[in-house]
């Protein structure tokens, strides 16, 4: 287990009630009389994943002195929801062959029910936030849902395309990733009303733990073990993605190795060897440390966020979590 | 001009300036700094169509007395938001190579963008409910989306199966096209705070000509100008789809022609005069107007549930939408 496991341990440990009745919630609502939807989304909701969201929710409320309801637990639910959703339509569009190790919904169920199956999770979220009875949370999930699909546009725009900035890569990764790690830890201050301070500082706490997550998943794409991940390394590298590693060993490279990586992120026009002298490319500029530097610079940038909530196991823990975010590859 | 578009002139006049109102609503709130998503959003939402969901709105509103505001306005549009995001989704799914007689979005933006713009529509239509601060309009219009899939899934689990019910293609067809035809027309009574008896007629008139109106777009697929409707005819049957006119020939049918429509439908094993031989096989069991008729008999229904309403232009031209919906096919 590396090391920030941990984290994710004693926060999994500090919540273990809430996040136990959170996956009842989660099962509960998945169900319809329409046989296909409880399956299919329990191929990718129940089969697991880290529930790293509705954790982030769950801990905040907590760390807000939330109790004595289950605001927090069904609103944590509905994050899971929604994040699902955008799974299901990612695996659709992507054609990803391996999704937390298993085969992705898309790939046993077909394109079709995957989009469809999203479509009715997204709703459920929202049938949930209704009756939760809160405009505020409404509002919150419903801005970070359309700044998702805003980030997976964005990024579908700057496919191929090396001439990307380093701006618009984080446009497309605070869209795609970041708003609802943000709207997740919001959400957590809202149910426990405290003033718009904690909100906004939890909201940006999120926004940087979330746009590190990503970095480091980016990286990971050409630096992870497989076996362990249970994710593919190189997906990024065959859909012609543009990452921060990409990004960086393009624009310093030598013009033979700008032509390499014109080859084959622009045109997609790849061999076999072309991966593994990608990852050396990014070795030799340091571009997968100078993504996990910016990450963990983020991370830390998130836990200085926290600053004004007083010491609680939940903002220990939460502050490990940010840690964790960035110790996911060594 | 076919008969029943006279009845959809009257009400365009009728609500004229709600309607301009609510183009430009349209038009605003698809706006984005990614550009990909007004391009693919106004392909489908600003190239026009019927808007006949968001008509349903403003006239149920106005023949409820609502006046003095734009609530109205903007929830019309967020039911078209909802309707245009089923349309993409679906697009994606069904491969349809004509929507309304342009290139489906799909076929030229790609699949990917489909999705993912859907899903921004999607999110859109509830921020504006967020900011129109109903919750018991975020209630009726999130259940139906919730609804919606689940038709749409359900279609799906049905296709190539003619062992399917009538009960079981209603329950189709009552979620991916009526329950979105209900909860517009709903909506027009909760904006005008009427009591729930108004709300619940409204709702029933709309799930009423909902049904009637997908009655008619499948038989339609076997009886349709092409030219005139800018519809492919025979989608449903190359898709292998089943709709009533199908199931009343295959459940009339001899031995033979059973296993005509097994070849054809269930194992979509089909050959060039395969469609044109369905379509006599319909015209001898009279599958069409058996069809037509049923979709006859609750356009009836739908006007008996105005009843409670007096009367008052915008009533008659509900009246009249509900004779529309039954007309488009001569």
């Amino acid at each position: 287990m590396p090391d920030g496991e941990d984290a994710l341990t004693t926060l999994v440990g500090l919540v273990r009630e809430d996040l136990e009745v959170c996956n009842r919630t989660i099962v509960a609502n998945m169900d319809s009389p329409v046989a296909l939807i409880p399956q299919l989304a329990a191929h990718i909701v129940a089969a697991g994943g880290k529930r790293l969201r509705p954790l982030l929710t769950l801990a905040a409320a907590r760390m807000c002195g939330y109790a004595g309801g289950v605001r927090h637990v069904n609103l944590a639910a509905c994050v899971e929801f929604i994040h699902t959703a955008t799974l299901l339509h990612d695996d659709v569009v992507d054609e990803s062959a391996l999704r937390r190790g298993l085969a992705s919904a898309n790939a046993v169920f077909g394109n079709k029910a995957s989009v469809l199956v999203g479509d009715f999770l997204f709703a459920r979220a929202f049938e949930l936030m209704v009756a939760d009875g809160s405009l505020k949370v409404l509002g919150i999930l419903s801005r970070a849902s359309a700044t998702i699909s805003e980030g997976e546009v964005l990024q579908l725009v700057t496919q191929n395309d090396l001439s990307t900035s380093e701006e618009r890569y984080l446009d497309v990764i605070r869209g795609k990733t970041a708003a609802l790690f943000a709207a997740a830890c919001q959400i957590g201050a809202v149910v426990a009303d405290r003033p718009l301070s904690e909100e906004m500082a939890l909201a940006e706490y999120g926004m940087n733990i979330g746009i590190a997550f990503q970095l480091v998943d980016d990286a990971l794409d050409y630096a992870a073990d497989q076996a362990q991940l249970g994710k593919t390394v190189g997906d990024d590298f065959r859909e012609g993605k543009i990452t921060l590693p990409v990004l960086v060993a393009y624009t310093q490279g030598t013009a033979e190795e700008r032509s390499f990586w014109q080859r084959t992120i622009e045109e997609c026009q790849q061999t076999e060897a072309d991966l593994s002298h990608a990852m050396d490319l990014m070795a030799h500029h340091n571009a997968i440390r100078i993504t996990l530097d910016r990450a963990a610079h983020l991370a830390a940038e998130a836990q200085a966020k926290l600053s004004l909530f007083p010491d609680s196991p939940f903002k220990t823990s939460l502050m490990a979590v940010a840690d964790y975010t960035v110790s996911r590859v060594r």
